[in-house]
């Protein structure tokens, strides 16, 4: 099945099944979120792993809805704590409704989340999922606290950074794919397979998703370039860039660094550090590297040839930002 | 075993096996809470009630700890939407440290609450818990949105407050007793029983709280009288009073509660008109009313006379605010 084809089914299926609750203002705010569009990467990535060795049924696209709204949960809290007003081009729940609604209807968002679980009624499935589900939503939150205290943070190293993304982003369709795997019965090199998949497609994401803020077309990427520069963000980027341009370099950026406000000459140079430093390369590089990893966990997997190209379409999709 | 008994061991139990994540200040936050001195009515009604069929064991122990992990996640988040300053006469987390960090402090404390359920064992044991604590757990998050939506409602009914009481405070202390009953393979009936006596035990606890606040002694209740008659907090005692003092008193009210700073006038004749309308006597006679349906609910149960009489002393307890 193509990527689309499992949007347009999970959406589908999450029109007849999200959970409704009273009163009214403590559904409203999550409803809201959900019904922005989105491109639902983290159903779509346990879908098409469950299909790899099962159809879909009824268990796949109900653990499909949990981690979706586990994670508009994230989203409504981070976008508080980022203070972030906008979310793909709408304003956030805590602009829209109100910081108290935001809070709320989060924490009713994750226990309906993990509250939908009960409907596996497997109970070896259950326990596998219900032990990844957990392990991953408090990494999640290790992941956030990681990026929030990197702003105050001085420097930030390579490694703290990839353990940041991975915590933050890489883990959850890590844990997406797992599922799926689970929950079709699948051997057990395989699930592990699908979870490192899941990882190296996530980090090869992030890196790419980070590339386009800086390197990529306002229209294609739906935001304006250079966000991260202005805001300072300890991105790859920027790390690799202050760790190895020369001395006058590594002065200009300290010192674009005490402006955070929008500024076009800021943009325009530190872009420039970011290419004559190498740092542009550098993070191509990275990011290919982790997309390499993720087609070998492919071709690693028990299934056939054409399941496997289907997956690589995912890979490729990551790369390209899962558009 | 005695209510300071089952505090002990608990507190005990909690010391070790409380969980730790980093980085430290996403665990501080949550350490800090829970080591502020609390009551511990949760875990020590989940014990009781196990008691009453079956030695402690560690998955009555666990299921405590989860239990109130739960519970102060849920006052991290509900201080910062109250905008409450202090709890048991410290700063609460927001104000500590930040609200970022009670947010997500919060957010970990709630995923390592079901992370904590993990260690059940027994999957009948687990399945029943698990149904049990995600409704609970939603109920829990409508009490606070009820409760909420009543700051800027002009009349509240006595059904609707009742239900907002319920849900805010009776279902923890309900879904405690239950669980310590099914950890240890209680009857149907007596699992059902303990679970009712908590709604009832909770509804008289809340009940009285509100009676302390405009009748008790400040010492012994550790907080300043008069608190939700300046905040014109939509309790009990309000509600009765504004649906049954004669016109003047009513007019008075309704004047009041233009005026929400502390105001020794207000407390003075809003508190004579709770008694003059009958509201003070109305108010405990129901909480009389919940306590007889707990007592009744322990006669229910197939244990001793003596199991009884210990469980009866949770129930005074509970009316004379489980000090």
């Amino acid at each position: 099945m193509k990527f689309n084809q499992y949007k347009e089914l999970f959406e589908e299926f999450m029109t007849r099944k999200l959970p409704k609750v009273f009163p009214q203002n403590l559904y409203e705010p999550y409803h809201y979120i959900l019904q922005l569009d989105a491109k639902r990467i983290r159903p779509a990535m346990m879908m098409a792993s469950h299909e790899c060795f099962a159809p879909l049924n009824d268990d796949v696209m109900t653990a499909a809805l949990a981690i979706e709204l586990f994670h508009n949960f994230s989203l409504m809290h981070d976008d508080i704590m980022d203070k972030s007003e906008t979310r793909r081009g709408f304003p956030t729940v805590h602009i829209k409704y109100s910081e108290n609604s935001a809070i709320l209807s989060g924490d009713a968002l994750l226990i309906l989340s993990y509250q939908l679980l009960e409907k596996i009624e497997n109970p070896i499935h259950f326990k596998e999922i219900y032990k990844v589900y957990n392990k991953t939503a408090i990494e999640i939150c290790i992941g956030q606290q990681l990026d929030m205290n990197f702003e105050s943070e001085l420097t930030v190293t390579e490694p703290e950074y990839l353990m940041m993304i991975e915590h933050k982003t890489a883990v959850l369709l890590a844990c997406s794919m797992q599922i799926g795997a689970i929950l079709a019965d699948a051997p057990e090199q395989d699930k592990k397979a699908m979870y490192e998949f899941g990882i190296n497609v996530g980090m090869a994401f992030q890196i790419q998703d980070d590339l386009l803020d800086t390197f990529g077309e306002s229209a294609k990427v739906g935001k304006v370039i250079g966000g991260d520069i202005c805001n300072n963000k300890k991105t790859l980027l920027y790390i690799r860039a202050l760790a190895n341009a020369h001395a006058t370099h590594k002065e200009l950026l300290q010192q674009w660094s005490q402006i955070n406000t929008f500024n076009k000459d800021k943009v325009q140079e530190v872009t420039r550090i970011f290419v004559d430093s190498g740092s542009k390369t550098y993070c191509i590089a990275k990011r290919d590297e982790y997309y390499q990893k993720a087609v070998s966990n492919i071709e690693s997997l028990s299934i056939s040839d054409d399941l496997k190209k289907g997956l690589k379409e995912f890979a490729n999709l990551a790369v390209d930002r899962l558009k």
